[in-house]
């Protein structure tokens, strides 16, 4: 299940590892979004003789980063996801000059800041994706205060983020209104995920009903789309948080948020403190992504699939059983 | 200076009253922008047998708003000025359906709730235009904690609005920054209200070296600008609140909110508590507006100077002296 070695040091070191890549241009991913689907979980196998947090034997998982300055505004309020310096995962220079692979490999080496210990409760394939597409969503539903029983929270698009999305704020008892292009996820976002409403986002009249209901929304949806219907949604004051870039800038409706006091923010991943806040959360509430497990080999495909949307949410590898390590 | 005579009852009823008003289609400015000018402060002459924040002799002063429902949300956390049936002081419908005419009268007729007591240390001239102009802009200082010591504020156009931002912000020590397109506001921003910065707009080497350097900016600005320059000149966690809106919606640049958790917000003018809290601030403070009064009859030669920004900072008519009743 996904168990890549980990090898936890306190100073980066050189350890031989194995792993697939894309080795030239024909990936149909770019490596932006790549890179937000390298979340790692495994068990540690070595730790550097400074390494406090972790023994061999644990169970730990790495999320969307490696590496930041530590030292700058951010870094000092456990914002590391912030710093200028911050290393992803994937295809970015560590502090030593080497370059980071992600984690489609039989080994890891992490700094242990950047490492999450897993709680046993926890099944590793659905904590895996957790380690970035879940703290994207729950970073800015605690932030803006929208993980608080009593809220109404509304949730654009329901793949990997959104579906997180909806289980943090059911398990607590936030109303969720699940807003989506397509009217055959209702069934799922009602009956499987709990939600408590469902509106499809091209119905004016369901969301016209709906106007002014919403405390906030988390908008995981990348592709084009206007931003006005889902102000509309909002009460005063609510917040409407976008955690995934579109291409084309869109048009920002200034005339909403003045008459409500609304506003848009943006927010990405999560600081390791809030990180590690989560996993206690998930691990407390009994949280997992949903996932479907699938072979190293089976990856070319699974990219195919995930550019359709045909994915109940995410993709895990089995690294450590269907990698082949020539060593 | 300015005394229109204000007249306080505990229900709206019908008083005499004579002013000037556009009585067709020629007026320049859009009823919009021309209810936001209609702020008045005059001396008590009448007050209701309800009344009791008032009584005859006091000077008080009316913002933008005249009525709310009370009951709402909105109402019920002093936010009047989001109720969705707030009444504008000027061409708006009254409880009773009568028309709400505005301030240029001998003669004004207003709910105790919605007037402000002006202290005795302030010129009444001065005070007028902060009842909206000036909680327009303190609003959303206070509310999105830009208006503290320690902290950098932008504020973009030294206009009306822009230049009580600078005031309030001056007065308690907050750093500031002021970005306009006219170089030769610099003097005035710099030497008279204090700012401690200036940047051109349009200066890209001025603007790269202020990057991140901002907690927020208030942007006061409704003519038509990209605000990616204003995003970047935030620091993580920076809030830009527009409170002008272009006629145009602008291009929402996304990918800067994401990485740095800003946020763009709205917000219009302020509930009475905080209008009130505002009075207490300047009164503290010893501020008001810059302003330059003009008889009655001036009053269309200024409306064409506003709309060439040919004004420091606010027109202030001088209804009581200036105004010939035919009672």
């Amino acid at each position: 299940m996904c168990e890549a070695v980990l090898t936890f040091a306190e100073e980066m070191e050189a350890v031989n590892a194995y792993g697939w890549a894309a080795r030239d241009s024909s990936g149909i991913l770019s490596p932006f979004h790549f890179t937000r689907r390298h979340e790692i979980v495994g068990e540690v196998t070595e730790v550097g003789s400074n390494v406090t947090k972790f023994k061999v034997g644990d169970i730990a998982g790495v999320g969307c980063m490696v590496g930041s300055c530590g030292s700058c505004s951010n870094c000092t309020r456990d914002l590391e996801n912030y710093c200028p310096n911050m290393i992803w995962t994937y295809n970015k220079r560590y502090h030593d000059g080497s370059i980071t692979y992600g984690g489609y490999s039989d080994k890891f080496v992490v700094e242990e800041h950047f490492a999450v210990r897993i709680p046993d409760n926890l099944p590793l394939e659905g904590v895996a994706p957790m380690l970035c597409a879940g703290i994207t969503v729950y970073s800015p539903m605690k932030h803006f205060g929208l993980l608080e029983r009593g809220k109404h929270l509304g949730v654009v698009g329901l793949g990997g983020l959104g579906h997180m999305a909806v289980k943090f704020a059911k398990a607590i008892g936030v109303e969720v209104t699940v807003i989506s292009t397509s009217p055959n996820k209702k069934k799922e976002a009602m009956e499987k995920l709990g939600a408590d409403h469902f509106l499809i986002s091209h119905n004016q009249e369901e969301m016209q009903v709906a106007m002014g209901t919403l405390d906030g929304i988390i908008d995981t949806v990348s592709a084009p789309h206007s931003l006005s219907p889902l102000l509309d949604l909002l009460m005063t004051d609510g917040k409407l948080v976008v955690v995934g870039a579109p291409l084309q800038p869109p048009e920002l409706p200034v005339f909403p948020l003045i008459i409500g006091r609304k506003l848009i923010a943006g927010s990405a991943t999560g600081g390791m403190k809030e990180t590690r806040e989560m996993i206690d959360f998930a691990a407390k509430y009994n949280i997992t992504a949903d996932v479907e497990i699938i072979p190293m080999d089976y990856v070319n495909t699974a990219f195919e699939r995930v550019a359709k949307a045909d994915v109940k949410y995410r993709f895990v590898i089995d690294v450590a059983n269907t990698l082949n390590s020539p060593y």
